[in-house]
This record gives structure tokens, sequence and C-alpha cells, in this order.
């Protein structure tokens, strides 16, 4: 891997992962959550804070409002689009992340479908914007972070704009007082404190939508948006760490892995496991699926005989995308579902 | 900078800084506290979960016997004494933590000393040391995260066994279901997921001890141990940043910057400010102190012009020392306490 860089490593210290053993917890424990910060955490004083959503009229909520209306609370498995970028070589410069930009939370907010429905639309409307509190500057452009969505995925009943993370109060970090969480689809979706609801005419076509979070090979293409979270599972490495290496060193005997998976095109339909490095490969046992929106639970029983091993897992979903071996390239980075690798020594 | 190694950069992705907008919380929110795990979170169940005190009389005690015992909450700042390693050149290898490593939080939990007291202790008695959950392999070496405090550091009145973090029970990777923390050490010393604590007759000299935690500029020195911590400010960078470089672009006007001051040594007794790289520096205006061990908060009111600048603090405590411009080299890239630059551009 070449050297990160100092401006990599800025994002790096800001933004963190999900240390894998997390995985245990099939809903992740706040602070443990991956976070993707673009700009910076908004200081939002919730007293002075208003919802707007403009349809075919202009609706303004506070929270209180929002509270008052009917409640949804969803698990639901959320991944950076750029998970997996700095295996890729050349390495595009952004956000560093290995594996760990993931995490499961139980987002309980209310959905959106019926406040856009109480908005209404006019019959030229094809989109729906959503703008945080979060400004800053990304590719020369100054901006608040925004991102779209087509009117039919908005309308999706899943769809929710959350006040909770896990039975409390949404953390400053996760988008305070209110965020849009889209199961199914990478984070950049998800808009965090956000203020604005506008119902569209025409696509859009700000920074976040129409150059970032698009799947090309040069910077001219137009290339095609990246939404939905491709399969990916991952595990709890067994035995324990070495400090810096991070490899693993485990006792002879039975090892249960426990690991994860999911997709955001089609429910997961199988995971198999390699204790060679992807030579050959050993289904693994499934957790019942909990709804479909949450990752899916795992594990292997793994009769380890001293010796050294690369572990590693193989997600396959119903739609029949699975995890390829070797990363894809892309000019962005992003969606390199390729399998983990786990380094593990066994001794008697 | 030379370019973050694979490893370093895996230990970046795992634990996590405190960005620097959240420097406006008096107390952190729990997930924007700064974390740094040696080994891995380790699986608790606190059913099974004891802990184990041996003097010289040896007490067993669960969660609720500790709660049942008096409580003490105090506000305390943490610092890994990590902080600013990447900025040394040659770097050290370990966690590249830049600034951030730092958080302030209400731990709540019952004074060590009251316990201490009950096991006993012999007249042979010169240490105590504190044993966590937590397993791994660290300078070749297996073992247990182990650090040991002088029965006269352990005797004070505010070190503190933490099962609450800013009011509610600890999280995972902050050590539940007990933590040590000792107020204006560097963290490395405030154990966590602890189990044991051992009165000990003969210094410690195990690894985290012995080995790391020194300031040596060649690996067969002795060196001296790495213990309470220096001071430092740091501010919120004001105007917003530029998603990959962080800069800042603020309009010209009045910013107040916000700050916060700490250091182990001894309170707080100026923080100074520059907008041109320090060169020349003004005082700030510091808010009262509220409380011994946490830090200070401070503000600068800058008039500022279209035009570039570097902003920069420095703060100096009662015992004299102070935040240096250059950086001080050691071989483990502790205690760097060089002052924070911000790179900000002014416009109309």
């Amino acid at each position: 891997m070449e050297g990160i860089s100092l401006e990599e490593l800025q994002l790096a210290a800001r933004n963190h992962g999900m240390p894998l053993e997390a995985l245990r917890y099939p809903v992740t424990p706040v602070g443990l959550h991956y976070l993707l910060i673009h700009f910076d955490v908004p200081d939002v004083d919730v007293d002075e804070w208003r919802l707007t959503v403009r349809g075919e009229q202009e609706l303004t909520l506070d929270l209180d409002d929002l509270k008052q209306r009917p409640r949804l609370e969803l698990a639901v498995t959320m991944e950076c689009a750029g998970n997996g970028r700095a295996w890729l070589d050349p390495r595009p410069t952004s956000q560093p992340w290995l594996l760990e930009a993931v995490g499961t939370a139980r987002w309980g907010g209310t959905p959106l479908r019926p406040l856009l429905e109480e908005a209404g639309w006019g019959k030229g409307a094809v989109e729906v914007l959503f703008t945080g509190l979060d400004r800053g500057i990304d590719g020369g452009i100054e901006q608040s972070y925004e991102r779209a969505l087509s009117l039919e995925e908005a309308l999706r009943d899943e769809v929710l704009l959350a006040y909770e993370m896990n039975g409390a109060p949404l953390p400053p970090q996760h988008g305070f007082p209110l965020r849009l969480v889209v199961p199914g689809w990478y984070g950049m979706t998800s808009v965090k404190w956000l203020s604005e609801i506008d119902v569209l005419d025409e696509p859009f076509d700000g920074y976040q939508q129409a150059q970032a979070y698009r799947m090309r090979q040069e910077e001219d293409e137009e290339g095609t948006p990246v939404e939905r979270i491709v399969p990916r599972s991952l595990f709890v490495p067994p035995g324990i760490p070495e400090f810096l290496s991070r490899d693993r060193h485990a006792e002879a005997g039975e090892h249960v892995i426990e690991g994860r998976a999911w997709s955001g095109l089609a429910p997961i339909a199988s995971v198999e496991f390699s204790t060679d490095d992807g030579s050959t490969w050993q289904p693994a046992e499934l957790d019942p699926q909990e709804g479909r929106w949450a990752w899916r639970g795992w594990r292997y029983r793994w009769q380890a005989e001293p010796g050294s091993y690369v572990l590693c897992s193989r997600a396959r979903d119903e739609g029949g995308n699975e995890q390829p071996l070797d990363p894809p390239w892309n000019l962005g980075g992003y969606s390199n579902n390729a399998v983990q690798t786990v380094n593990v020594t066994v001794s008697d």
C-alpha cells in the first residue's frame, strides 16, 4: 500500500469505522457505529431548528411536531460508499476506509411518505432533495450537504426521518435533531442535520449527486450513480490481536467464527467461509433474517489446527450478486466489496 | 509527512479522535470522545463479571456491590499519551494521532481509596496494579492490559472506579462494566474493563509500564515514565472546511474563537492566541475553571480582515509549563503538545 497522506490521515482521525469485534452486537452501540462527516458537525439549537418541506405547499415543523406524527422504528445497516477504498490501487484520495465503515442502528422517527403526501407534488415532480445544515467546500464548490432521491425511492414505506438512534435522541455526530435514513442505500444518501426537503421538477445536479458518488473510470465520464449497497460479509476476528499488525493468534481447537452479511440489492442468500485465502470454500450457517434492512448473522465452526491461515468470507444475495476476490477499481473508490482477509496463527 | 503505513492506518480506522468542532461541548458526547484500544473490546457478561481486589485480604465485588458504595462523579479531561505523535519526524510507528486524542466526560462511580483501605496493605506495599480484560500481544509479549500506580497516587481522593460515563452505563468501548479513571494522567493509566486490583510489594515491570510509555531517545535507555498530561490548548476552527485539506474559509468580521485548555501538572494560568503562525501573541479570555480535572474554556475575539492566516493557541499552567512551538522528539512519540495550527482564508 502506498503511504497514506496527511490529508487522508486528517479524515481518518475525524471519521471512524466500527472495530470488527463489534460485529458481535446485532445493534451497534453508539460510538462504535461508523461515521463519515464531510464538513463539520453543525451546532444546532433545537429550539430554533425547523424542518421545511416544500411541495405544492410549504410545511414547517419543529421537533415536537415530528414526534407527534406516526412513529416508525427500523433496524438498518448503513455502510459508507467508500468502504474498502484504501485497498484500491492506485488509491483514490479521500477518506481511506479499510473495511469497517459500517454499523447497524435502531433508527426511530416518522416515515417520510405521509409528510410528502401532505405537502403534495405536481405532475412534473421527479425528485426529492434533502438539504443538511453541514456546510463546506468540496470539489472547489461551496455547498450545504445535499442529496436527492427519485420520487419513487422517496415514497418507499421504509424511508424514515429519524430523531432517535438506539432509543435515545440522535447524537450530534449522527445528525441531531433529525436525519434521513434510506434503508438499503449507501450512507451518503441518508442526509444528517436535515433542514429542508424540496420536491423538484428537474433532476438535482449538485456536487454530491452529479460529481461525487458516481462510478467512473475517467474524470470526464458521466458515470453511473452509486446507490444501493452491494453484498458484503465481515466477521469477528478470532483469538487475540497483535497491537500493531492486528494479526491474530489463536489456540488450536474449535472456534465459532461469528459474522454478519448484508446487501441493499436483495436479501442475503448464502455466506461461505475459507481458511486458505479463498482457494476452497465451506458454507457458513445463517441465522434467521431479522427484518429486511439489518444485516444477517452467520457462523462457521472452524476446527483450527496449528499453522498459519488466511480467513475470509464471501456473501451472495438472492439477486446473485456476490463479493469478488479482487477489488474492481473506479475513480472515486466506491463500492469495493472485495472479501475481508484475516491472518491467523494457530498454536497448540 | 512521510506516508502513513497500512499498520498505522489500521489503528487509525479503529481508534478515533474528537473532531475539533466538538470542543464546543464542555462535556464530550459519547462517540465523540477519543478512543484508544490496544487490543480488542472484550465481550463481558456482566452477570459473570467480578472485580477482585487483593491487599492484605481479598475482596470480590460485583457491579451492584460497587454501586452501593459511596458515589463520586467527576468531570475529567482525558488525553492519549500519543496525541500529536504523527507530527514527529521521524514518526514513531504506532497510532498516528494528529491533535484530537482528547475528550472530557462526567465519570460516575466509587472512589478507589476506601476500597483499598478495606482490602488493606502491608508495610512493604509500593504500588497498586490494575488489570483489564483486554488481551493481546505487544512488543512480542502476550499480555492482559495492565498498568500500575504508586500507592500514593492510587490513594488520591479523585481516583475513581467508574461505571458510568455522562450519566449512563459505560459503553463497551470505554470499559464496560468498570474502568479506572486517574485524573490528570494520560489515558493509558485509566485501565478499561477492569477485573483485578493488586497491591504490590515491588514495582510492576510489565510491558505497558517498563517498555511502553517511557520517554527515551534510544531503545536501550531506561527512560522516564510518561505520567501526567502536559499543557495543551485546542480551539474550534472558525468558518467552514474544505473537505479534503480541512483548510478553513471564513468571512471577514468578528469571529469569537472558542477553545479549551488543560494540564495535568497544574491549573491553567493563561492562553495566548496568534493569527500569524506564532510570530505575535495576544491574550485569550479565560472562562472560570469548573473543577480541577476538566479542561478550562477560553475565547479570543478575532477581527478578521481578508487574507490568509495561520491561527494557533498556546497554554501555560501555574507550574510555568507551556506549549512549545516545535515538537520535542522521543522514541515512543509521547507527550507532543506543540501548538495546533489552523490555516484560514478570509474573504470579503
